[in-house]
């Protein structure tokens, strides 16, 4: 691929670009280990993103994305627009280069996550979430100062970051287990964690897990094409996944791949909260239990060797007291 | 050493031990992470022993003890007595090993610790804590059936196995940093952890923390000789950190040391917890979050690399939720 080529946003994702993310991201980040988990006599592996520095797997495609930006882009700065944890990957690779970052995030997001972001030094912008267009509001932010726009999934550098994480799957289990995963379970927003995996895992059966009512990217798949969530999607405590509508680049890797799609309940979601803090000792967000959900309520027939992600742990104290106490 | 030596439980151990262990450990058991925490501007590097299959570190202990039975003692077992985590530690070792195991707990053990060890397949025996003598009641049994007494730190095996932690710290410290800790602050109850650790260790500072009222090492350490916790011990929820006397095996190696102890307060404990929860996205127990509480309380002054222990998770979900929501 050509320099001009590497720089086009418009670029497809790929299974080399997923490698020289992860390359990129080895060199700054200890991989988060991959732990066993005992299902129905079963073993599940799950890859514990909440331990990274973020709480959550998006500083991978944060970091291979701003990394790549040119020496004319850099002091202009980056605009991201994120329900919280690609606000924190943005924001927490920004400051580690010296870019200044404005990060667009709704006004209803955790406060934890709105806090986290402002900590490590962007300007956080709140829009309404139901009513606003954060992409516009982020184009138009962009368009005043000349900084480049971070998507949190529609982007090919964002997808091969993420997909980052299914390669330190891929590795990781044929250095634990001799073989490498036939099944990955993936938590599901707009679908770049699951369409980067897919890249790095090219013979795995790819599931991706939704909440109930979210569920665009199932129906997506099951209808052939993208159809949004909808105007009234319930209120949800999974706001990691909380996307409108999937984007051609992740969804077309995934159609490709005949991936599979589901949706848990909050109850299902509340049940695997519970089993990570007693079995894994991992804290984990609703958003991101998701994949764990699935498999727990025997929704995905586990195959010899079943990998999940555990996507995130950025969770307010109250509502983790709450579902943790109601076990 | 001579095969007889080696098999003397009167034996001291020994760094060449501590290597010994570590490497059965590496065999089966992936090293647990060492997390970058910020505190006051600097990193202090966290061992997530939490992460463990049980739980707790008590895991590598049980694990050298056990692989080294001889042929003849194998077939009669083994009886332990432990709060809790070195039960499970016991029966983990035994169940994979296909050893007989009874474990004797206080009583009063959290339940979730009670149901892990039976569910290891342990016979699990109950005593009164303040009442019973579990030494006694150990040696009882293991008289009857021949089985081999496995303490949970009066042990030379014990004390290495525990070591393989601190040996992993420093392999992982040098790894990630370029050099080796300075400083290992570890959670401390009769010992083990913090001496074997101390073995790897040779060069760095060591700190033991114990919960206020059962700081028994600390004043132990300060006087020179042993002194037990005495008569009336103060309610406490650090039950892994219950120890009524540690050992001269423990001891001895911390004294020559100059190891220094220090006791938390339980609001120090809880503020540790509710950082690790926000911070790290782990689940600590009250007794495997004593050695952050005194980072974060101040207490101990951060070198260039300080490592501390987060030495386990086995907590009641309630008593969690009350904590984090309490913050």
């Amino acid at each position: 691929m050509t320099e001009q080529q590497l720089m086009n946003p418009e670029r497809q994702p790929t299974l080399a670009g997923v490698e020289r993310a992860a390359k990129k991201i080895a060199a700054i980040l200890p991989q988060t280990p991959l732990l066993p988990l005992e299902v129905e006599g079963r073993v599940v592996w799950c890859k514990a993103e909440c331990l990274q520095p973020i709480g959550a797997f998006k500083i991978r495609g944060g970091w291979h994305r701003l990394t790549d930006l040119t020496d004319d882009q850099r002091p202009r700065g980056v605009v991201a627009f994120s329900s919280g944890n690609h606000a924190q990957g943005v924001a927490w690779a920004a400051r580690r280069l010296g870019i200044p970052a404005i990060i667009v995030m709704p006004d209803d997001a955790p406060t934890s996550k709105l806090d986290n972001t402002r900590a490590l030094g962007a300007e956080v912008v709140t829009y309404d979430r139901m009513g606003g267009s954060r992409e516009q509001l982020a184009a138009d932010l962009a368009g005043k100062s000349g900084a480049v726009v971070v998507p949190s999934f529609d982007d090919p550098w964002i997808v091969e970051g993420q997909g980052s994480c299914g390669l330190e799957i891929r590795e990781q289990m044929l250095a634990l287990t001799g073989s490498e995963p036939d099944q990955i379970v993936a938590c599901c927003g707009g679908g770049g964690l699951a369409s980067g995996s897919a890249l790095a895992n090219p013979d795995a059966r790819i599931v991706v897990v939704e909440p109930e009512g979210w569920d665009d990217m199932k129906r997506s798949l099951e209808g052939g094409s993208i159809v949004p969530v909808g105007d009234n999607p319930p209120a949800t405590e999974c706001d990691a996944l909380q996307t409108m509508r999937v984007a051609p680049i992740t969804f077309d890797i995934l159609k490709g791949r005949n991936a599979h799609g589901l949706s848990v309940t909050p109850d299902e979601v509340h049940h695997a909260l519970r089993v990570a803090f007693a079995k894994l000792h991992l804290v984990l967000e609703p958003g991101g239990a998701v994949a764990l959900a699935a498999i727990l309520a025997g929704k995905i027939p586990l195959t010899d060797h079943t990998a999940i992600t555990l996507s995130g742990g950025n969770v307010a104290n109250q509502l983790y007291a709450n579902i943790i106490a109601g076990g």
